[in-house]
């Protein structure tokens, strides 16, 4: 291990002292979708200013505008830019974090208090909202700053700072900040910045660390069938008329396969396999089926193999059929020819798919098979939303350094994941400052981010942080002995 | 014509004395589906009563127990049983109305107000609640008791009568009193009856009496699908698992195509191809395929060819896809995968279709198609509730009578209907009497029952309550000379 000893023995020694700082965190309910809840948010940004202050970190809190909210014209809660070190020789590592939190009442089913730290000694587990998702990895970066601020170390690195407090609200405003100091270059926040380090993620189980290098991609489409003017009665319509249902029904039953192939022509396109090194990843995984199915609650892995159930999931695409606007969706029985009604799914994308060329793709092919239906109904078919699929290159100084900070701290060798799901702020850094950013999770699969009981396991509090820390001086090392 | 002029006469005198009539029915609001309006629906069964008892009509108000609703315990409103003739030489015929109505409220869309009836002269319609649905045909029958009885004619027939306060909330307590009264035979309130004929539908056009000799059946189904223990993320399991709106939309989509051909085998087995003679019926029905596409809203009907159209609307079963609970139904995107769903569909069902026969065929179709798609996934079956169809013999007299009426009153020959829907009391009178049983609406196809501004045309009030009378004087002379 390249850290300093003494680093690491800090972090142990005042392990105490951080588990109570964490709960000083829980405790402020900075719930960015409550706008009775905004000035909390704004309390957070202030008290996490204040932390970074003391241990030398210069910051800015920077204002992004309004929001509207439950008919309330809000201030946005301001983000938080910061750097410490300046020294040419070293390289510069951004971190991000948000400091919101989701919504929590006791009364959802949690066992203790949400925004009161529950620490149950015996298991080792910190409950309360945000220990896992996204307080306790940014007071991870605390930890490391105290270390080295009350020891007198310098940093290995030069860092500078993004925390955010609306993650959980969509990053209101984040993408045209980091797009604008990315901008200013060298007179930026974002100065010289030569990698991104994200902890906002989870371990794939609940026992192997992971470096995560690829999100998918998104493309959510709407399928609008009509034709009667109004809903029918099936008894005085039905065998007289086509119904929007029915031809709904046949497209939707046409976009995949019950083992997840997509049947839109050309949307594999491009499309590399995996290779071998690839394949060993995915192999070294520490995922079972069982592990899969346990969390999905229900016995419906599409395979037995296990690396084509991973790969599912991770780095091909899917096609998830969501539901139907406009029909009956109630619980009983209604005799109703619904008269417009829109079919919804989504594709998730790796690359190199992009919404663009996909959605030309499900357009095309949507509109023809409605043609053979041949029916007098009408068609639309709309794009709503979507995000470009990233993978990062798992080759690059910045995954070796966690890699190696991994190993010593934990003494495993990481997973390799990729995520499923959408960290849209990902592809907004890697594509405004064309530098390597790494996923690198502090909390277990199981810590119920977003869910009742949220909780972090006190050894990955820890162990975390000593993580974060080995990992910036496993990047000096790597990048000074290349 | 067979009935006396005076009789056609006096209606025709008497016209504006019968609206007044209609007008204090309208005004009484009898909703049966709402608590705070029970004891409306009883005055109007005491209004009715007294009526028919002015009339010598010998009546008996049934009481049908009570019901849960809107959290009380109500008694249901009475049945009223009549009788009025016990001629061994005359025919006897029953006859069935309703005196409860569906909900109105002026803000839901009345150009005037619901339960005070607007008579506007210009136009000749009668606008309230009930109107046409169904005060206007029971009044018709006060009209025909009104003219006898003041004229000091003998009707030409023995009356049965089954009036009830509970045709909008499912006729709760109904096929109980006319079992148990069919059962008592010569002790009962039907005694003798030969025929029955109800007035409680509606003309296929504006301008063309009918006859209805058949109302379709329905089976209704629930298909579920299930797998992960709750619904899941897309971008987490997306592509990992099998899905359950992957298997139900491919099996929904297995069960009907889009002109409407039924896929499940052996669900037309006996159903008869239509002979020449009913061919005919179809080819002399005054309705285009504008007048449904008019009436649907929209340009969908499944064939340029009308007697298919019209066919595939009365006279051949269906099959309608009506929605799915348990999928994302909101407005926007959700990317979830909904962990238990279930499609529901219905058919439509003619002679000689059961219920019990189709759903045989339904379950053993779905679960055989569901084998195919060789998902892990769990499938339930359900049949929710059913009718079998019904279809009269028109050659009967009960027909053969009101057709003659028909004729003698409008000077038109009627169409011979089937409807699409059911009309559950017409198959319990049916089964539990054996006889023939009629329908002769009073009203048009444009009346809005059930709607905002429901009306009854002047013109088929009053000529309407000449049919009723001259239809039992039709049935005396056809049976005499029988």
């Amino acid at each position: 291990m390249v850290a300093p000893q003494k680093f690491t023995e800090f972090i142990d020694s005042n392990a105490d002292r951080f588990i109570d700082r964490l709960g000083e965190a829980i405790a402020i309910p900075s719930i960015s979708g409550d706008a009775s809840r905004r000035e909390d948010v704004v309390k957070m940004a202030v008290w996490l200013e204040a932390q970074l202050n003391e241990y030398g970190v210069k910051t800015e809190k920077i204002p992004l505008g309004q929001q509207q909210l439950e008919g309330k014209t809000l201030d946005l809660p301001p983000a938080i830019l910061g750097r410490i070190g300046n020294d040419p020789k070293k390289k510069t590592i951004l971190i991000y974090g948000h400091f919101d939190v989701q919504p929590a009442n006791k009364n959802d089913g949690w066992n203790t208090e949400p925004f009161t730290m529950h620490y149950e000694k015996d298991t080792g587990k910190i409950f309360g909202r945000g220990s896992t998702d996204d307080k306790g990895p940014i007071l991870g970066w605390l930890n490391v700053l105290d270390a080295h601020s009350t020891l007198g170390l310098d940093l290995p690195v030069n860092l500078r700072f993004c925390f955010e407090g609306m993650e959980e609200s969509g990053s209101e405003g984040l993408d045209d900040l980091i797009a604008s100091e990315a901008a200013k270059g060298q007179q930026g926040w974002f100065d010289g910045v030569d990698a991104v380090c994200i902890s906002d993620n989870y371990w794939l189980n609940t026992r192997t660390p992971c470096l995560t290098y690829g999100l998918r991609g998104i493309a959510y489409y709407q399928i609008t069938l009509s034709g009667p003017g109004s809903d029918l009665h099936s008894g005085i319509y039905g065998g007289a008329v086509y119904e929007p249902m029915t031809a709904l029904i046949a497209l939707m039953s046409k976009l995949v396969t019950q083992d997840g192939h997509i049947l839109i022509p050309g949307v594999y396109d491009g499309i590399k396999p995996a290779d071998s090194e690839e394949l060993k990843k995915y192999e070294e995984l520490d995922y079972s089926i069982d592990d899969l199915e346990g969390a999905a609650g229900g016995k419906i892995a599409n395979s037995s193999e296990r690396i084509t159930v991973l790969m599912g999931r991770m780095r091909n695409p899917s096609l998830s059929l969501h539901g139907i606007e406009g029909a009956f969706s109630g619980v009983g029985c209604k005799t109703v020819i619904p008269a417009k009604i829109s079919g919804k799914f989504s594709l998730r994308l790796v690359p190199p798919q992009t919404p663009e060329d996909i959605t030309k793709k499900v357009v095309a092919y949507v509109k023809s098979e409605f043609a053979k239906l041949n029916t007098r109904l009408n068609l639309e078919v709309e794009y709503m939303h979507g995000g470009k699929p990233w993978v990062a290159d798992i080759n690059h100084w910045n995954f070796e350094a966690a890699k190696k900070a991994t190993e010593a701290v934990y003494l495993q060798t990481p997973n390799y994941t990729r995520e499923g799901g959408s960290i849209p702020v990902t592809l907004t850094f890697a594509d405004n400052l064309g530098v390597n950013v790494l996923l690198l999770p502090m909390g277990r699969a199981d810590d119920g981010a977003h869910s009742t009981n949220e909780k972090l396991d006190v050894s990955n509090f820890i162990k975390g942080s000593k993580l974060l820390g080995t990992y910036l001086y496993e990047v000096a090392e790597i990048t000074q002995s290349a």
